[in-house]
């Protein structure tokens, strides 16, 4: 069969997990040859020799001409796919804003995505990727662009806000956890074999990482009954600290149990369908009584020294993986990285059809949320096109939540556009972790900006 | 292959077409068997019989138990499926109809869904649909009811007011048209073999019969710069009333060009996706200048004459095919109906995706329309689920339109359920087609509750 | 008492009706004096004459400088209040819009407001209205202004398109005629001497000239009750033909029995608050039946000749007062116009509070109706401040058939920005009154376009 | 002049404050007299002998017929007006819901309107006011009702839920305080005598308590400019504990320095128009930092032990009058209470117009806020009607708020009509003063439904 040819633009292609992992999904797949262009603040060239060992290994199936560059127009121009993933500068930015945040009280499970160290994030994030709509806009509008960067609802609104037109889309792993974790809980409990994640059909609606399953079903089954019984099962709730503990010690610091998953069903009917380390964020109840209240779900808070590269596991204890970690790609040769951007530029050329979650701005298939905030459904991918499902309504009080969550991203999103420090002092103080005094937020954020100030082009010192 | 065994209730299982078009369609279905449960006023055994033949037929690949009822209870009970496709009231009704409005002066293309003969015939519809809601609620409500019952929008309200839980969708074959007529241009433009209407995709919203294309595409290609052309070349939109003419003449009620539609995409630029004959009722323009206004788009009334079985075609004219006629089944065996219930069933039993057009209450789906007013879409069927998809914006002028068009229609719902003068006047005053005084209009709709007094439980004399 | 010192600028100053009407209300007023400029095209030096002189009549009571002017800037510049009443263009420019409509089948009552001859007229109005706003927005952003000019709603939101921190706000007597009507009802049926039309308090909601009553009260006595009982009577709804033929042989074109009024209120439950020949052309029943349609509610259509100043009474009648014509000022001296633009003045000033009926961008007061949208209710007048009353629901029916208005008016306003064939089309085509092909309806939009060509800069020919 | 003669009744007759206030107002008011039946669960014999003692007093100026009853009926039968005022169960209800929230963590600064404790005494009051709407719905639909019970907004919310054609509107004293004080600082700044507090308009727009002036003026002059100067002055937002600590050693909780109203000035952009103890309640930044981060703004907690009556000053220290103890009436007469429902009355009887805030179901006077939720705005009391006037839009962030907190009060209600758990513990973890987790908080919500069970009819313990 001969293969499709496409020019793909990898944004933040010197980056070392969404690079990696988009090149060896491409190298897997038969259907698709081309050029692929690594675009980075330098041009990655490492990446780009990384990415011919993959093509060249026996386990690929194709192959692509690799570029470098630091041009972003020579990146873009003839472009028919973008890839986006990048981090909003440098590490040291990111250990800012856990540990300014940290000083005034203020504790996050992950800080990359919400909370004040997740505003200040997105607050580097807005001008980057506007910037990359805008010249999306200029020398390759037709393209179709997969955000993988987050904040990816930020990130994605700020493609938006760069270039109204842009055919972009962000794309999170997040929901897959939980197709997992229910196909594993319905394998136990029926004795089955595992089925495979995606047999897991999930009804989604909410904004990315604080996404919420409505509905769940296996080969027509509901399995909210099921669900039902298990939560409700003594024990099912008990303290996990223990287990918490040792994700400590060993660095397990994304490994979780889906508990907070299972108190926001049991609580408000609709099951997280997000990491408990990123659910716990969105919410006021998680994070409130400390680190030992996140323990006592099972869920541990990644460390500031583990972001700045100094944390190490308890002498003795055996090292957790890390998931993003794709160090020994060149040992093992290209496998499956588990993302579905490759099977969705697929569905795009028209190779096949493919249904999966996503996220877009609203134009109405999140009913409860504002048009035109960036929201997360389920989607069906087309030749050429990707139409989001309508979702069903969410229960009253999850509604008004995530009306509240979207009114932060939404003033988070201006203030970063406009340089504005009352709007972002407002989108903090809204924030659901942002428990302390107006006098402390404006503090912190001053401090915030100040640390960061070289990545926050156009904010006064 | 095992076939999976259901149990289908078919409400208005004596009609002349929607039964028979079912039990053909399952007839040549290899993955179902199970049971057919032929249900209406009196025990329809004539298709009962008819449906025996058919299964027995050498063609067929299947083959189902059958039995004739007018008991609803016993044909519901178990009912995995149920499929409604009645007429509300003996076609005299039908004739008042047309008959009562075309004295004041109102003439109907067809006069079966919107239009003051359409709101009369709303008018008998709701409390038989509501009705049968409520009986699907008590002895069925775990059922998937397809209806394909006119006036669509208004029937699948029905059963909506009558059991809120019901699994039920509107289902209609217009938009078959208009992907078949794109379809055909496409052939004739590029010189292609004429591709299936499966591979035209339109990106639709809207009411039933007032159904809107917003895009089109062909192969990921967006077929609305082709229209385009299409539409600007001389004499595209010339007076077509010869041809209005000879289809008048031999009967060819059904027969159509897209003017219509195409002239809705010229002035509005969403393209008409129902047939010219529908499209043209629900717009003031098309029949604002009597039959001659009509027969210059090509498109002809059908007259109340036809209804009434008193009709000829004009001497030495050959007559045009009826295609709501089924009589030749027992000739020439079951053949594709060319509907789309069957394959429905499957994808809702898990037995293969289905992505189609479907009539559903608005939970967002169109956000330009009101939340649970019944609206057509795209719609994903999966196993035990239908999930519309989001359809993008009207053009304003056209979300004005459909807001007043789904406000007759809520009305019109209103008043059926509650049998008030009032509100089936303001119905109609409210009608597009309805361009007369306000004594006229009481006046005409007196004498049509008059008229069908019978078929009308609950309207005062 | 002193008086306090203000400067009016009056645009249209040189015109017939407005500025006479605002010079007389002020010489009556003793609480203003100060600077009036009335600004025209040409400088109105007849009209600052004929101010002197009523100031100078015995019966003023105060004075203010008058000075005439063409030049904007000048008029504006220190301006306290700014007062507009203008016509879009000559007479003739109305003239073709009521005969070029009428030979494509269309009656309008007046034509000055909504219908094909009333959008042609927005046509005009938007870009001088618009250009006001500017100039109001350079030169004197503070100064409170208030539009007598028609078409009210186009007019004030053309001025806030032109200016969005304007403070303007839209001014019509249509409600006072019903509160005056009411009054004498009452009057009759209760053998009181009539009170004076503010004694009448209406709960209004709606579209300038499509003004509704939802409530009115007396006293705090509830007057539907009241009106049920009337309307109901025999004999209320008879044909007024012969009235009609009357007025129109003496040219009363303006007098009504607000019959009209009355059958929206026995049909919808709602009491039409604005004159019949307003309220007519805003439904499509009342014109539907042709001009013999119209007289049976004891309404004329003003002829297009008497726009076009050849209208001639029958001979031998006694022609009937122009209610606009304020020809024998200068031997009467100045006499209440009936207006309240010098009372909102005062009442803007803080010399008293004013509650009356205002058109304004709509923030919530007509929840029916869409945001933004030039919209009239109550409102209360206080110093330096005009706060619309939350208006009641509309009935669905009237909300439904007002949204539809709103449609209409803002398709209008955006082709009138934007010189948009397509738009003004649309809005034609869903104008109630326009009942013709698309065809006819584009080329009468063309005839139109091109009569009224030398008024319409920027649109093509 | 004739006095107008009414029937008063006074629900909750035997409390301590509002009975005793309207009887003042009453006993001041020239224009009315009639009867007053106050009703309580006991006949409140104790306040009509105050109230004759008031009446008989050579202050009075007119009388009223007293009488006490624990009948219902007989209270409401044939009354023109009902005034609500009272304690949803016996102060040791309170007292729990201040103990046991604080047990969990969790400071109110009031504890009657929103937080955990509001939202357990909203669950007593919901029932209450529900059955006195249902009661006035069945003895008297046509009565005034003046809802004076807090918590306000749930209070008259129930009124509703009981009869949904009640004509109540809520009505508090806390927007007074805040004219008052800026009638202050105009004062003082500008060198004046004070201005009586109806000089200052407020433009508001909030749910009770948290209610959000967006414009202020005097005389028709902007006095947001004015205030601007004032908190930019250097100290205007110091440390205020000194000024706390006396406070609270005298007892004076109810005073304040609006300086947390101020910070969301300068904040937020609108400026609090309540008093700072209940403001603080209503934003999770002003109690986050404990007792000494709310004395920080000179604001104190009132103790548990105040409610209880255990409360003593600091020794040596004078006391604080407690502006609600009318306890000196018999030695001093009656002197005007500050509330405004008296005015009211008058207002509604036609005695003279009256523009002041009231709290009335949402029908569009605060957009930014649902329909149907209870909205406190302006408002036209006017002869038998009451009309809210439309409210400015909020800023972004506080829309978003206020749109969190109208979502807690329906769910709240929701709850307390239902005897729901979920409800109301979803209600507490939405509530911004609620950051424990969710084990927490279901304790904190069963603790509470045990200790008042005896007044929460219908919950299971």
């Amino acid at each position: 069969m001969a293969t499709t040819p496409i020019t793909i633009a990898i944004l933040g292609g010197g980056g070392r997990y969404w690079a990696p992992s988009v090149l060896m999904d491409l190298a897997l797949c038969p259907q698709l040859s081309g050029e692929i262009r690594l675009h980075d603040l330098a041009p990655p060239r490492r990446t780009a020799a990384l990415g011919r060992s993959i093509f060249a290994h026996r386990r690929s199936v194709t192959t692509f001409r690799l570029t470098a560059t630091n041009d972003l127009r020579r990146a873009l121009r003839g472009a028919d796919v973008v890839v986006i993933g990048i981090s909003p500068g440098p590490t040291a930015c990111f250990v800012n804003d856990l540990e300014i945040t940290a000083r005034h009280g203020i504790l996050h499970s992950v800080g990359d995505t919400t909370g004040p160290a997740g505003i200040s994030r997105c607050l580097r994030t807005v001008p980057l990727l506007a910037g990359f709509g805008e010249a999306i806009g200029r020398w390759a509008p037709a393209a179709w662009v997969i955000n993988y960067t987050n904040p990816m609802t930020i990130a994605t609104a700020a493609l938006y806000a760069g270039f109204p037109g842009i055919k972009a889309f962000g794309c999170c792993h997040e929901v897959y956890g939980t197709q997992r974790w229910l196909a594993q809980l319905l394998a136990a409990e029926r004795g089955l074999r595992q089925p495979p994640r995606q047999a897991v059909r999930l009804d989604i609606a909410g904004v990315n990482h604080c996404t919420l399953a409505l509905g769940a079903s296996w080969q027509g089954e509901d399995l909210f009954p099921l669900l039902r019984q298990v939560v409700a099962r003594r024990g099912f709730f008990a303290d996990r600290t223990p287990t918490a503990v040792l994700r400590r010690r060993s660095g397990a610091f994304w490994d979780h149990d889906a508990r907070i998953a299972c108190d926001l069903f049991r609580r408000f009917g609709a099951l997280g369908a997000a990491g408990d380390r990123h659910l716990a964020e969105f919410f006021p109840w998680y994070l409130a009584e400390g680190e030992a209240g996140l323990h006592r779900w099972g869920v541990v808070a990644t460390p500031a020294a583990f972001r700045a590269g100094t944390w190490r596991p308890d002498a003795g204890v055996t090292p957790a993986p890390n998931p993003l970690d794709h160090g020994d790609i060149l040992v093992t040769g290209p496998r499956p990285s588990g993302e579905e951007g490759v099977a969705q530029i697929c569905a795009l050329l028209g190779l096949g059809d493919l249904d999966t979650n996503v996220n877009l701005p609203n134009r109405g298939q999140v009913p409860d949320l504002p048009e035109g905030a960036v929201v997360e459904t389920n989607a069906a991918f087309r030749q050429d096109r990707v139409t989001p499902l309508t979702a069903p309504f969410l229960p009253d009080a999850l509604a008004a939540h995530l009306q509240r969550i979207a009114a932060v991203q939404q003033l988070t999103l201006a203030a970063g556009r406009t340089c504005d420090f009352d709007l972002a002092l407002q989108a903090m103080l809204l924030d659901p972790l942002c428990h302390v005094g107006t006098d402390t937020a404006a503090t912190m954020l001053r401090e915030l900006l100040a640390a960061n100030a070289a990545f926050l082009p156009g904010w006064r010192a």
